[in-house]
Parts: C-alpha cells; sequence; structure tokens
C-alpha cells in the first residue's frame, strides 16, 4: 500500500514505524526529513497513493480534504473535531457525493463505534463524559471539577483539541444528540472516556481508560493502532466489527 | 447487492424486510415460501450471489462454510460459536488462506469490537459476563445465580447457543485470553452483557443491554443491525469504527 500521512507529530511518527507500507510519502510543514518517507514540500495527491491519512489537526482536515476528495482513494480522518462547524460538514458531504474517494472514521481514542454506527437511526441521545488531567486542559485545579457541559459545537470552540470522539460520534448521530461533559480531576494522569448511549434497541455504556504510553504521554495509543487497524481492514480477508 | 441468506429464523426474516438488496437466496431447511425470496432446495451458492449471510446456526457454519470459501464473495458469519470448535476453526482458516472470499464477523449482540480488533495483540485478558433470564437458558430458578464460569470452548459444550458473544471476542484476541462468566436472574427480562478487557494499551468496559423487541422478544436486533451495517459497509462511501 502507498501511503500519503498528513502530519508527522508522534501519530504519524507512529504509523511511519508500525505501519506495513510500501511506500510513504508525508505532509507536515514544520517536519525535518524522516527515514523512509518522501517528503512533499506542496500538499498535493501523488498518483500512486491509494490511502491517505490525515492525523495533522482539524485546521490540516478543513484545508486539504476537498482536494483529496478529488482523488480515488481511501481517506481516512482522525482530527473529526473539523465536522463541529457545520459550514465545513455539509460542504465535506456534500463533495463526497460526486467523489471517487471512500473516507474512513477509525474509532480513535475511544470504541464502540460499530454499535453506535450499527443502531444510528434509534438513537435518542448520546452523552459522553471526558476526564482529564487538569494540565492537558491548560487549567491548574486542586479538586475535581466539571469544567465544561454542553454541545459540541461549544465544546469544540473551548477545546478545539480534545473533541475529536465527541464529533465522531456527532457525525454518526447528529451533533444535536450528544451533549459533552469535560471533567477536569487533579488526582487523573491519564483520560478516560466514558460514553452513554440511550437508543430504543438498548442502553450502552463504554467505558475507555487508556494508558499514557511512557515514551509519548500524550499520544493516545488506541488512536494510532485504530488507523492501523482500518488500514489493515482495507486488505484483509477477515473484518471484525 | 445479491445476496445468500441461510437461515430464515427471526434474523433472516428481518434482513428480508429491512435489507436492500437487487435480489435474495435463501436456504433453510424448515422455512416456506417467503415473497421477494428465492429459495434454493439444496445448498449452493448461486454465481450471480456477490454476499453470503449466515443468520442460521452453528451446525450451519460448519456444514457449508467450506463450500462458500470456494467462491469470490463477502460471507458474514453470525453464529460464531461454531468456531469454539478448535478442529473446525484450524480447518476454515487453512482454507481461507487460498480462498477468495472475505470473511466478515459482525459485532453482533455487543460493540466494542473496534477497539478489541484494534489492540488485539496487547490484551492480557477479557471478562464476559451474560446475565440472563433463567428460561432463556432452559432454567427454573429462584435467585440470581452463577450458572457457569469457564472457558468459551466449556461453555459452548453447556450453552451452544448462547456464546457467539463470547467466540467472536475469542477469535479475535485468542480463546485461550477468554473468560465467560453466565449468570440467571429472575429478575431480568432481557440480556446484559459486560465486556471486561485488560491490555497494555487500556482498560475498556462495555456494557451492552439490549431491549427485547416486543414482535419478537428473543432476537436481538441489535445483531440485525449490525448485519445490515456490515452490509451497508460494503458499499459506502462513509465508514465509521
Amino acid at each position: 500500500m502507498t501511503v500519503l500521512i498528513i502530519g508527522m507529530g508522534n501519530i504519524g511518527k507512529k504509523l511511519v514505524e508500525l505501519g506495513n507500507f510500501e511506500k510513504i510519502y508525508a505532509y507536515d510543514r514544520i517536519s525535518k526529513d524522516i527515514p523512509g518517507v518522501v517528503r512533499l514540500d506542496e500538499f498535493q495527491v501523488p498518483s500512486d497513493v491509494s490511502t491517505v491519512v490525515e492525523c495533522a489537526s482539524p485546521e490540516a482536515v478543513k484545508e486539504y480534504s476537498l482536494q483529496i476528495l478529488k482523488n480515488p482513494v481511501n481517506y481516512i480522518i482522525i482530527s473529526t473535531s473539523a465536522f463541529a462547524d457545520e459550514v465545513f460538514r455539509e460542504r465535506f458531504f456534500s463533495e463526497l457525493k460526486n467523489s471517487p474517494a471512500r473516507v474512513f472514521f477509525p474509532s480513535g481514542a475511544i470504541g464502540g463505534l460499530d454499535v453506535l454506527s450499527s443502531i444510528k437511526d434509534f438513537v435518542k441521545n448520546v452523552r459522553i463524559e471526558t476526564i482529564k488531567p487538569p494540565k492537558s486542559l491548560g487549567l491548574d485545579l486542586k479538586g475535581k471539577t466539571v469544567v465544561f457541559e454542553g454541545s459540541v459545537e461549544e465544546a469544540s470552540k473551548l477545546f478545539p483539541r480534545n473533541i475529536n470522539v465527541a464529533s465522531t460520534i456527532g457525525l454518526i448521530v447528529g451533533f444535536e444528540k450528544v451533549k459533552v461533559t469535560i471533567v477536569a480531576d487533579p488526582a487523573m494522569d491519564h483520560n478516560i472516556h466514558i460514553v452513554r448511549i440511550s437508543s430504543a434497541i438498548g442502553n450502552y455504556e463504554f467505558k475507555i481508560e487508556n494508558i499514557p504510553s511512557p515514551e509519548n504521554p500524550k499520544t493516545s495509543m488506541l488512536t494510532v493502532y485504530s488507523i492501523l487497524r482500518t488500514l489493515r481492514n482495507l486488505e484483509s480477508k477477515i473484518i471484525f466489527g
């Protein structure tokens, strides 16, 4: 598989290290040369690329998606908080209608998107509670504090780097059905996501507690492995979920 | 999409009702004619079939899989407890290596297979607790009782109709890492599955409480919708999880 990776931060570097690629192109405004990676100086989708992975930022999703959708590629998107912006969201899905691309939203830092995607038409509401160390939100707090409660759109303005999970869920069930709670807890050294789904088919609760990676405490290794799974599924003869 | 459905029980009938198919073949030993469905008298995979859905029984999986794997089809399997049988399991995956088919295991009656499949190489153990009404296990009990605790293989011998969830998880992480607890609770009128995953990447807990369908209390509608999702993903331009 020949891949274009947008973003050579912690996730991009891990994909280069762990992925099984024939050829890797990378686009990133700030990175230096990385062995085994063909660096693009201007953004483009080379014609031998079958799969594009975005692991840069919501801004990158907004800037490059429409160009990517002109190509017959698998497009894997991680920074889904870009879609909390309704104007961009409508433009993207309108372009996708006539695009030769297929778009993949990996489960990222959570799980249970299989059940959510199966019953999406029957969901009454989804509540997402994220518990984080205060410093990861740029806060200095003594006690456990609810720092936000509201819609994905509002959360995306206040915590733009922290609502990919909520945005992906919003894309599945509709943003108006999703309620976000962000809790800062000084006793935590890692993130916990609790997703509660109420639907006519059943009620589901997913508790996700990712262990920080010693080498990159800020990177969710689950996110990296969820991208690798999506890549693997493109070619695999056995697909779960 | 032209589909062959094996099994015209509650799940098969719901797929006929809710699915979006060009043509439907069905194979079932006992069913009568169903409008819009071409009934096969002998088992075969007609050459215009692109997708085979098994929703019959573990016995059907064992009996027809090797024949199905000779065809270039998408093969969706629900009765995964067939794979608790190690001899069959090894034969199946050995055949799959040279098969033109792709095999799909939908999330079925649970969810979270996206996260489990992403981190499968790092899983230490998975504990599955299933809480059921005693009558669905053929039991008559007064109080909440642990009726089984052990491996998937043992559970499959005692409760062959009740361990598809555990078998699917066993297929992902290895059967030796899965521990099954079955609890009969007379206070329950439906099933609850709690899946606890311990791994080097993180710890995950999924609680699945499916509401029984009024028309078919024994059928998990989540299972039906998970098959419909797998079918939809085969052709969709937007794929989640």
